[in-house]
């Protein structure tokens, strides 16, 4: 056991934490200052995303790096999911004393590495001691004036479309949850999820209507826009794309790989409504439609049958 | 006891703070999509601070409402000791599920309290299940592009000034430890710290070349300019003004009560250095100057004598 946060104290752990971080680029002011101070075109865009151990993730199934890159991700994609980029992650931690001081580096490399797939930077942040591990992201971003693209704009007579890997990090939860270390590539896709950054502006670009990105499961989340947009998302099973990876472990784990996709968060693939005419961006598979809301009002269908909520999405105060 | 968090679940909790929040004035996108969109002239600025209960605060001392404007003005003096002014705060909580709905609206509440002080808005936020009850909040702002005031321009002539009350809320504090209750208005200045966010900016108009505000405490805070700028920073101690309040309450509780102005945190004043001939913002007043760091290295003098860092702030992880 190496050095705790009470061994080197408070401002000891900013330094170690300073020094991981280095002198970010293209940022007026960094980590270390009152705030951070940087220059970005267009309108910013924020969101903030907290993962607490235990609950988001657990020890045993994510290394320190990991948990950097997840709560980043988690934060990056929401940026992505109106159409912007990101600049920047703030990281709030709140940790016991006993806390190792290498976790706290690792994590913030994890999160340096995440945001740097993303084009972004770690720009600063803050420590508390809490007996909770607490890890807390604030991403900034920025969207040209007037383009951000909200849960609310899909129209009757959309597509829906899918960008980026779904269901692999839920698979990869099934398989660890089992005991498992393997498939890598779905352990690995649940540990370090790799949303679609860059298809975020590019929907934006292709006349996006409405956008959301998938972390609470797939269908979860396309209610979000159903609901905002007030119309009912018709999806067609069989156009939503199964990695063969699903396919062949989900018969080893005697599940429906389906299941997985359809009721699976966490991966921070980005889903989108265009209107029918527009050309969709590469990344995008169209696995659906928007119509007129019924009588009954908004919601999701699922090859024509209405989606009853079971099995997708989690509320973390019922869980 | 009324409804919980476990009660009405995590979307029916976020529908209850999107209902206290409403639509904030100026934003593009609000609360209750994947992220907050709004624009501000010049650079951005952003910070974050956590706040711990039974750390950061007793539920007996504050409630909740005290709770959310403390976290919130400890985040918005950040961006004022920038030189730059809020636009607004993502609120991000972290709670067992057994927490009243009610206890969230009002923390809720006094962010939003807070925020309109500084002409800001709640832009947003999120929600995780906490066994410890922590509140973070991430400021966003802005500032004139390249007018950012950092801790590290401070030169060796400037003169250094405080703005806003210093001392009070530590004074509120040892009322509060004591048992007592009052007076009221010191009491009041630790639940709901007064920052002189307009302060800020205009010590950047008149030239600052270093600020702070002071959260940990007053040497504290300022031995981080002195390091920053590698100076020496010489405080007058008959200059350092003591309020009235302080100087009655400190003879009833046998207190020293320049200790509370030295040694306290939580108020969030701020303080700068300027070039002597700068004209200074009404709210500062002149409580020392700056000159060469000698051999030993930069630090903070009071009277001629060096300050040790005894009696002045706070090391969480070794408290």
């Amino acid at each position: 056991m190496g050095e705790t946060l009470a061994d080197v104290g408070e401002f000891g752990v900013i330094d170690r934490i300073k020094a991981v971080i280095g002198e970010p680029i293209g940022i007026d002011v960094g980590p270390g200052d009152d705030a951070a101070v940087f220059d970005h075109p267009g309108s910013t865009v924020a969101s903030v995303d907290t993962v607490i151990e235990g609950r988001h993730f657990k020890p045993e199934w994510c290394d320190p790096q990991d948990i950097g890159r997840r709560a980043t991700a988690a934060a990056m994609a929401d940026i992505a999911a109106m159409g912007g980029r990101p600049t920047g992650v703030l990281v709030s931690f709140g940790l016991p004393a006993e806390t190792a001081v290498t976790w706290v580096e690792e994590v913030i490399e994890g999160a340096k590495a995440e945001a740097d797939a993303a084009a972004a930077v770690v720009l600063g942040g803050d420590l508390a001691r809490s007996e909770t591990v607490t890890v807390s992201v604030t991403a900034i971003g920025s969207v040209p004036q007037g383009k951000a693209v909200t849960r609310r704009g899909a129209q009757p007579g959309d597509v829906v479309a899918l960008a980026g890997r779904q269901g692999w990090a839920a698979a990869g939860l099934t398989v660890l949850s089992r005991g498992f270390r393997s498939p890598r590539s779905l352990v690995s896709a649940y540990q370090r999820p790799a949303p679609p950054y860059e298809s975020g502006p590019d929907a934006a670009a292709a006349g996006a209507t409405a956008m959301i990105d998938v972390s609470d499961g797939l269908l979860a989340d396309i209610r979000h826009i159903a609901v905002a947009s007030d119309v009912l998302i018709e999806l067609d099973a069989p156009a939503i794309p199964v990695a063969d990876q699903l396919v062949e472990t989900s018969s080893a784990f005697n599940v429906d790989p389906l299941t997985w996709v359809l009721a699976g968060g966490d991966d921070h693939s980005l889903i989108a409504a265009f209107p029918a005419a527009a050309r969709l961006p590469d990344m995008f598979t169209v696995i659906g439609r928007v119509e007129e809301a019924p009588e009954a009002g908004p919601g999701v269908n699922v090859d024509g049958r209405l989606w009853s909520g079971k099995g997708g999405g989690h509320d973390h105060f019922r869980g």
